[in-house]
C-alpha cells in the first residue's frame, strides 16, 4: 500500500499506520476501477473502494426524506435515518415528535464512554418545567423484534454471531434472525438508535433517544425499541465530553450540549437537504463488500480475517452531488 | 430496577435509560452484599456488582508500576497496562522510549470515528525536526501472536467468537486462542494499544501507539502487535475531536493534542501515582462476573442474551484507597 505524501505532518505517519483502507489507499484503487468503468479487475480481488466505485447506479438509493431525521448541534448534522420496517410505531412517533418541535432546544443530556449517547428534556422531572407532549404518544407498546417476513429483505452474513443464529443486513441496517422462533430485530451496532426506556417494557416511545458509541452492546437486543441509525455525523456524538455523574449523565456543574431542532428532512427546504446515497445492502455491490471486507486485498494487510462480524460491516454512503461529478 | 432521584437534572433520565447495570441499581445491590459479608445471595443469581464487592482481597491485583505507563495530558492521566507475556520486546522497548523521554511533547496526531487514536512524532517527516530515538529501538520484529503455553493463565469465555477458535482472558488481557496452530494473541478489543507499522510487518516498534476507540476492529488481530490495555483515563481519547483528514489524521488548521509526557509508573514519586488494582481474571469472581453479564439478572433486562462476546466483558478496576476504605 502505497500513499502520497500529501501532507508535511501527516505524510509519515498516514504510511506507518496505514490500515484503514476506505480512504487513501483503496481511492487510489478506486480512481483506476472508475477509469475502467463498470469492470471489476479479472484476477486481483478487489477492495472494497474498487468495488464502491464500480457500483452502478441503481445499486444506490437515496435517502427517503420522509424517513430521515436532521439533528442539527452547534458542531454541525447529524442525519438519522429511521427503519418503520422493524419499528414502525416508534419511527412514526418520534417522526411526530420532531414535527411538533418536541426535541428543539433540549439537549443531549449522557455521555458514557463506550456505550451510549442520550438527549431528551433535561426538566423532565419537574411537572412545570417539562417539556410537554401534544399530538404524539408519549410511550408506546415496545417493537423489540418483528416476525420473519419474505418480503423484508435480508443479506446474510456467513461467519456467524457470538449472539444470534443468523445475522444479517437488511435495507441499510444490521439485523439478528432466528428462524427457530420466527423473529428478526435490528442489533445495537455502533450508530444505531434507540427508545431509552423505564423498567416496563412500554414505558418509551422516542422523548428520551439513546445512540451506541462504543463496543456493540448486544446485550440490549430485543431489551430496547432501535429505530433507526445515524449515517452521517456521528463523530459529532461520539467525540462529546462523557458525563462524569452516574451511567455517564451530566452533572449540574456541566454543560449540556444543546439540540438546535430535529426535524424530518422532508420538511426541510430542498436546498438545506443533505442529499445522501446508500449503497443497497441487497446489491451483488453489497455482497461483494462483505468478501473484500472478510479478506482485506491491501497491501498492508499481513493476515486475513477470512471472516467478518457484523459490526464491522461498513454500509458506504455518498452525496448526490459526488456521484453526479463522478 | 429503582433508583434513588438524587440529582434534579438527572434523576427522571437515570430512570429512563437505566441499563448499564454496573453502576446504580447494583451499586445498591452491592451495598446489601457488602453488609451480608463475602457471602453471595443463595438463591438469586447476583450481579457484577454485588460479585466484585464479594471478591476476596486476593482476587485483586495491584498494578506493577514497572508494567505500567502514564500518559499526561491537558485532561488528565491516562493509564495503560503492558503486557510482557504477549509483546515482551513492544513493552520493553516503549519503557525504553519512555525513559529516554522520546514522548514528551509529542502529539496525538490522528483521532478516527469508531477506529482508534494514534500518537507520535508529528516532525516525523523531516529529518531536521524529527525526534531522535537514543537508546531504544526505532523497529522491532513483529510479536503478533504466540505460542500457547500453559504457564500462561487463560480463562476461557463460554460463546464462541466470530475471529477465532477460542477466547477468553489472560492476565486482564482479552486473548484468542489456536489449539490447532498452538497459537495465541491478544484481540483488539476498546482500549487495545498497540505498535503502528508501515507495510513490513517489522516496521512498528512502539515510536507510534494506536488505542481502539470504537467497534473491535477485530481485522487486526495478528497484523499489528498489541502490546498493552488502557485501564484508566479512555475517556481522555475517546473524545477527542476526530480529525479531518484522511483516515482521522488532523489537519494542518487543526489543533494537536499535545501530549506532556509518558513515564513508567515506577519511575513516578509514590505519591503521584495511581494506585490501582484489577480483579484477577483468573478467579473464581472474574468466572462468576462472566455468568452475570451472559444472564443480566438486573430488573430492567427484560430479555437474558445467555451469551457474551469477548469485548463485552468488563474488567473491574479499583483504587487502593477505595478498597482500603471498604
Amino acid at each position: 500500500m502505497k500513499i502520497a505524501m500529501n501532507d508535511k505532518r501527516a505524510g509519515s505517519r498516514v504510511w506507518k499506520m496505514a490500515f484503514p483502507g476506505f480512504l487513501i489507499a483503496c481511492l487510489v484503487a478506486a480512481t483506476i476501477a472508475t477509469e475502467r468503468a463498470a469492470e471489476p479487475p479479472a484476477q486481483k480481488p478487489a477492495t472494497m473502494a474498487e468495488i464502491v466505485a464500480a457500483a452502478k447506479p441503481d445499486d444506490w438509493r437515496a435517502l427517503d426524506p420522509e424517513n430521515t431525521l436532521y439533528m442539527e448541534l452547534a458542531g454541525g448534522r447529524v442525519v438519522i435515518e429511521l427503519s418503520p420496517a422493524f419499528a414502525p410505531r416508534h419511527a412514526a412517533n418520534v417522526k411526530a415528535l420532531a414535527r411538533e418541535h418536541y426535541f428543539d432546544g433540549l439537549a443531549i443530556i449522557r455521555v458514557q464512554d463506550n456505550y451510549v449517547a442520550q438527549w431528551g428534556d433535561p426538566g423532565a422531572e419537574d411537572p412545570q418545567a417539562a417539556r410537554k407532549v401534544q399530538c404524539a404518544q408519549k410511550t408506546l407498546a415496545a417493537e423489540f423484534d418483528r416476525a420473519i417476513d419474505a418480503a423484508i429483505p435480508f443479506t446474510p452474513l456467513p461467519d456467524g454471531d457470538v449472539y444470534a443464529a443468523e445475522v444479517g443486513f437488511s435495507a441499510g441496517f444490521p439485523v439478528a434472525r432466528d428462524k427457530g422462533s420466527g423473529r428478526m430485530w435490528l442489533t445495537h451496532c455502533y450508530g444505531m438508535v434507540g427508545a431509552g426506556r423505564g423498567n416496563a417494557s412500554d414505558s418509551g416511545g422516542g422523548t428520551d433517544i439513546y445512540v451506541v458509541i462504543g463496543q456493540a452492546p448486544r446485550h440490549l437486543d430485543r431489551n430496547c425499541t432501535l429505530f433507526g441509525r445515524v449515517v452521517q455525523g456521528m463523530e459529532l456524538l461520539s467525540s462529546l465530553p462523557r458525563g462524569s455523574g452516574p451511567m455517564g449523565f451530566y452533572e449540574e456543574t456541566e454543560p449540556l450540549v444543546p439540540i438546535r431542532s430535529i426535524r424530518v428532512a422532508a420538511d426541510v427546504p430542498l436546498a438545506e437537504r443533505s442529499e445522501l446515497e446508500i449503497l443497497r445492502t441487497e446489491s451483488e455491490a453489497f455482497r461483494r463488500l462483505i468478501e473484500a471486507r472478510r479478506n482485506r486485498c491491501e497491501e498492508w494487510f499481513l493476515f486475513q480475517a477470512g471472516r467478518i462480524e457484523i459490526c464491522n460491516v461498513p454500509v458506504p454512503l455518498r452525496s448526490k452531488s459526488a456521484a453526479a461529478g463522478k
